[in-house]
Parts: structure tokens; sequence; C-alpha cells
């Protein structure tokens, strides 16, 4: 089972949005034993659809298109999918209720032609019914090759891959097994890596392969596994999970495919029935955000000071004013300080805080561009180290996030 | 002009990650008018590249392609293009050097037989120098066609796309101009903004084509010009922006294209003299690391406290229990004495605050799930407004911070 996914939209093109649908629509078919064997972004121009249309017809089974369901003029999917399956549209009158329903009871306005327009479907297709939107989804077939039509707002087209299209597609086809085992480290680079565990990678059976996924301070190896017999599948990626970890076991932290490090560190703090807090100067507060992106952050997440302004760093932290005065406000003293101080505030178990300097500018302060102190307060102490994290800001920022978590989650695995 | 971007690497074919390296080269390549038909993403097997670069050869003028050029077994990008280019690889000295000199210099230990094979390089290849990191970027031409094969870290890709890429093609190819406007709209649905326009939109000149982006509050309408005249593709454009801001002027809140709310509010605030400070519940610091991914910020912002727990509520910002017990902590009361709070805790002109609940679960709340309730505290007054942003969470707490954002500059506009 092969499947390619076109993204339709010149906004692609031209690097004014990423698209993430993609990845979302590839992660659920992969789910289900289909592989994804290209993506594509093409124009919004007619001829560009129906050149994608010609060249996949048999060459994969599946077909996810996403975009061009609007109701602008920019939006010319629908009729493109009419010439390519010569076909005309039609009203579908379950979406025209729909339509009314969200325009007349959500935006509290009659609906307007444009609105009616998007209740036309091509006659052909099976119409995959859209909760969330006003924009329906389109099934259609033709030879050996499935061409599936959704709208490109992320959370319709997830509403739809998830209601919609993976029941029918199990329905549908029968499927091979693919199964994936992440191996998520921490605090090793990817060729010191690669060259630990090259014995190991090159004995790997033929239907298990392997990658790395690296990013700043961490990486990921991603094992796969294909074939008919998922007990084989399941038994054999053990095996080889169970000697990597032998290998490897001092840099591992998690298994989960979804597993990064917030979440680790969550899981951790909940078993434990310990509390955090953090006091953020350079993060700003992106470290808290982090930590309560996941559900059930109030378990162990108290809060957070953002202390942006040094005026705030004194009143609300309580970070002596002599202290920011001599060693400046980017220093060992400072961070130690404000983690104490917001571990006291909140009444938290650890703590967090950073203070550093994220340019691109230097402002008043003496500090490198790129230095960044994390300080970790526990029930027993409080400590601190320094990190320059270069250019540009986003980079400093984002480092300091994943280093800061790191500390933390190898902090309370010593206790 | 034409170009193809292509990304390679399985980790994307799986949703494991998103590919946001193809946005920003084709922003890159846009800006000097080279226009990016396609982005594909392929497997990194042998043959998917070799077809894909065979599909291209002659098809477009420039192929980029990322990934692939790390130091570990499923990087094969550099012997697949010795095979499509008939080539071998040989050891570039230069790109040895950094190689010893990040190896031993950053991460201070001997470099290894893989670091080594990072600067081995196809021997018709002009080397792209990487001054951030191990991989080179590599330029070879072959018929009507360059191919450019650049390291997959991002960082690294941008630093080799602005200092080697996007210079090299400005002097290698005479290009046409392509102009692109953005008009970034708030508080109007698409369809209504389409209709609204729809007679300045029929009588666009053929030159110009006009694409609508919507998200959640807002659309960006994006005018594009293409042509070979500069003077006359501005003039138009600028003609055509006056048109539509007297159609739609309300609803128009910036016209740069990399314009973002936080950024026009943070210039908002500057202009003014003015400083914010937030305080956030279900939000959990995302106003505030919003604010702070802005460079500048700290001339604006003040801080932020997250109070997560209840008890943050009332020991830091002073809500009092009796208003938690009798409204419930996710209400307009505690909204608007949480704004409160955190203005008189930081000195703030302006405030910002949230409470609500992201779900997936109710937890102990009476709320019901997607319910946020946001509070301004401006220099005379505070007010709160409710919404139900739905679900799932993620959803809910970008939403809120949009809203936010969105309520604090409508009340400073109107000042």
């Amino acid at each position: 089972m092969k499947a390619t996914i076109v993204t339709i939209g010149d906004e692609i093109l031209i690097g004014q949005i990423v698209d993430t649908n993609s990845a979302f629509i590839a992660k659920a078919l992969d789910k289900i034993g289909i592989e994804t064997v290209e993506m594509l972004s093409i124009s919004d121009k007619k001829d560009a659809i129906l050149a994608t249309l010609n060249a996949l017809q048999n060459k994969v089974d599946v077909v996810v298109v996403t975009g061009g369901l609007g109701p602008t003029k920019d939006d010319i999917t629908k009729k493109t999918f009419c010439d390519y399956f010569h076909d005309t549209l039609v009203q579908n009158d379950a979406v025209l209720e729909q339509v009314k329903r969200i325009i007349e009871g959500f935006y509290k306005r009659p609906i307007t032609q444009i609105n009616k327009e998007q209740a036309l479907v091509p006659s052909k297709a099976k119409v995959l019914f859209n909760a969330v939107g006003t924009a329906p989804g389109m099934w259609m077939e033709q030879e050996n090759t499935v061409f599936i039509s959704l709208p490109g707002v992320p959370y319709e087209m997830k509403y739809l891959i998830e209601n919609q299209v993976v029941p029918e597609l199990i329905a549908r086809f029968d499927r091979p097994f693919i199964i994936h085992k992440t191996i998520l480290t921490y605090g090793i680079g990817e060729s010191l890596l690669a060259e630990q565990i090259e014995v190991w990678e090159d004995n790997l059976p033929e239907f298990i392969r392997l990658a790395y996924l690296p990013s700043p301070g961490k990486v990921r190896l991603r094992l796969t596994a294909r074939g008919t017999n998922k007990s084989i599948l399941e038994a054999e990626l053990k095996k080889q999970v169970h000697e990597l970890d032998e290998l490897i076991h001092e840099y591992i932290i998690g298994f989960d495919e979804d597993e990064v490090l917030e979440v680790v560190l969550g899981k951790l703090l909940t078993e434990q029935n310990k509390t955090l807090s953090t006091a953020e100067s350079c993060t700003g507060g992106k470290i808290a955000a982090t930590m309560t992106a996941n559900a059930g952050a109030s378990a162990y997440f108290l809060g957070s000071v953002v202390s942006y302004a040094t005026a705030t760093k004194t009143t609300i932290l309580g970070v002596s004013e002599a202290t920011i005065k001599k060693e400046g406000v980017v220093s060992e003293s400072v961070a130690k300080a404000m983690a104490v101080g917001v571990q006291k505030l909140t009444g938290s178990d650890y703590s967090i805080a950073t203070t550093g300097l994220a340019g691109p500018t230097a402002g008043e302060e003496e500090a490198t561009i790129g230095s960044v102190f994390i300080a970790i307060a526990t029930p027993k102490d409080v400590f601190c180290y320094e990190y320059n994290f270069g250019q540009p800001r986003e980079k400093v920022i984002n480092r300091a996030v994943n280093q800061a978590l790191e500390l933390l989650y190898k902090e309370i695995l010593k206790k």
C-alpha cells in the first residue's frame, strides 16, 4: 500500500506558510500500514493540479490532497477534480445544512452565495462529512487509485483524517504492518553515537531500518519494521531495542514515539509526586509554556515568574539589588537567587531559573550574546551552569529551554 | 527561472518531523525572483533519489536538495550524487580543517573516521563552505539544471542559503521580478471578506494574483506581481493596495510581509512608550513567550506571572480566595483580578490575564472545556471577555494567545 500526499497552494511554494498537514497525514497513514512514498507541494493552478493527478494515477494506491477547498477564487480543487474525473458539481443537502448551521448558528448571519457553493461536490464523489467546518472532504476512485481531497485548514483536515479517512481506508484495504520504535537519546552527538552502535546497526535484519533524527542536544533513533507477521516484527524489534539499550543505556531517556523531554519529565514528576515552578528571564515563559502544553500539567506545574524587567527580579522574586549590581543581571548568583525565589514563592519542590542574553543586540548588559545561566533548585540544594548557545535569538531560547529541562530531568533521576 | 525544492528523509515521510526547510528556501528564492514550482519530500533510498534527480533534470533551472548529508549510514545523498553525475568522492582540505575545528575545538575530542568522511565531496562539485557545521553544501551543474545539495539541519541550511546559495544564484542568473505585498486583516471571515472585495479582485491586472491565507481569527491577503519592469510592478501594487485599503480599512492591521500580531503590538507599545505584563493560567506562559520571541521586547515587556496552580493566583497575584470560591477559578472576576494584580505587581501600563480550561479533561473545575476568560487592564480600566475555543488543547491555547493579543491591540489603538 503506497500513498502520495499532495498539498495545493501557492502560499506554500513562496514559503509564506509551512506545510504541517502532510506530516500529520503521513503519521496517520503510517499507523495503519500505508507507506507514504512522496509528498508534493504544488501550485493552485489548474494545469499543475491536473498534471499531478495524472502522474499519480495508477502509480500509488492512495492520493491524499489538501487545500484549495475554501470559498474564494484561488480555491479551484473541486472544479479541477471535476475536469479530471469528467464530472460535474452537484449540491449536497447534508453539506448545505452544515454550512447553514455554522454560518447562521456560529457567525449569526445569513449564508451568502459563496457559502452555498461550499455545498457543491462532484457527483461521483463520496462525501466525507466535515463536522467542524464548511468544506466537505471527497473520496473518488479511478482505476487503481483512490483520490481523497481534504480542506487545508489544519483542524478540519485532522478531523476528517481521524473520523472519515482512516476508518474508510481500514475498511477498504488489506494492509501490511509497519511498526516503529523510537529511542530518544540525550547528551551524545550523532557521529559518536553512530560509532558506538555500528556493529549492532550492521547486524540489523533486512526488514528493519534505522534512522537518526538529530536536533540540538538530542538524537532520536527510529527503527522501522515492515512485514506481514505482526508478532515476528514485534519480537524482533523488542530484541533489537534491548540490545541497543545495553550498548547506550546511559544516553537513553525514553522510548515512546511521541516522547519528548517535557512529557518524560511530566511523567517523572507525577510519579514522584513532586512539583515544579520556573523563573524565566531570557526564555521569556517558554519553559512554562512547554511544560503546560502537556495535558495534566496542573498535577505538577505550579507556576512561573517571567521576570523580563530587572525590577521584576527584585520585587517579585526577591533577588537582591546589590547582587544584580555587583554580578550583573546575567550571572550565576542572579540565576540561583531567581530559582530559590520562585521555589519559595510557589512552594514547589523543584524550580528552574534562566537568565541570559538572547540577542541580537547586547543592550546595556555586559554579557556575551548567547550566554545563558541555568539554575536548578532542588529540595536540598541549588546549582547553576553557564552556557553559550551562540546565535540567532530563536536558537538561544530553544536551546536554553531544552537544556534546562534536561538538567532537571537528570537531577531528578539521581535521587 | 523555475526551481524545485527536494527534501530527503524517511523521517518526513512517516510524519515524524515537519519539513520547515522548504518554506525557508522557497522564501529566499522568491525574494530573488526564482519561482518554486514544486516541493518534494522523498525517501532516503538510492532509487528514489536517482529517479527524482532524473525527472527534474532539464525540467527546472534549479534543484535545491536538503538532507542526507550527515555522518550516519542513512545519509546517502553524497554517494547518490556521485552515481548520478558519474563522479567520485574526493577529500576537500578546507572542509576537513573545518570538521577538525568543530570536533576538536567545540566537542574537545579527536576526530573519528566518520567525521573525516564529512570532508569527502564529489570531485565535480563546487563546495559551498559551511561555516556553522561539518557538512558542506555542494553545487553541481548538468545540462540546463543546477543541483544544489545542503545539509538538513535548519540553521546550517539557513547559513548556506543566505551566505552561499543566494549570492551564487544572483551572480549566475538573470532573473525577473516577483514582488509580494501582504495585507493582514483581523476580525472578518474569509468568505465575507471575499464578497466585500469581489469587484476589486475581478479587476486586478493579469500580472497580479491574489491569494487568501486564513488562520483562526485572521486572514492574510497576498498580492503577487510578476514581470520584468520593477517600477511598473511596484506602482500597480501600490495602487491596488490603496484601493483595497479603502474597501476594508477597518479590518487591516498591517502590511509587512512578516508582520504578525505580536510584532505589530511590540511596535505600537514601543512607539507609545507603554509597557505590558501578563498573568497567565490556561495559556501557561505562551503569551509571554510569544511577546519575548521578538528582539527588543525588553523595551516594553516587563514580565509575567504564570499562575497555573490556584494558590499562585492568591499568593502572588493577590486574587481573593473568596472570589475564587464564589465564582470559580475560571471566571470573569478571577481574570480581572489577575490582570489588575500583575499590573500592580510589575507597574506596567497594560496587562493581559487568561484563565480557562484547555482540556482535554475538566479536572475539578465546573467550567466547560475550551472556555477561556481574557481580561485586559489598561491605565484607566479593566475589562473581560469570555470565549469558547472548543478543542483540542493546543487549539484552545493558541486561539487564546491570538485573541488576547488582538484585544490588547484594538484597545491600545482606541486611545
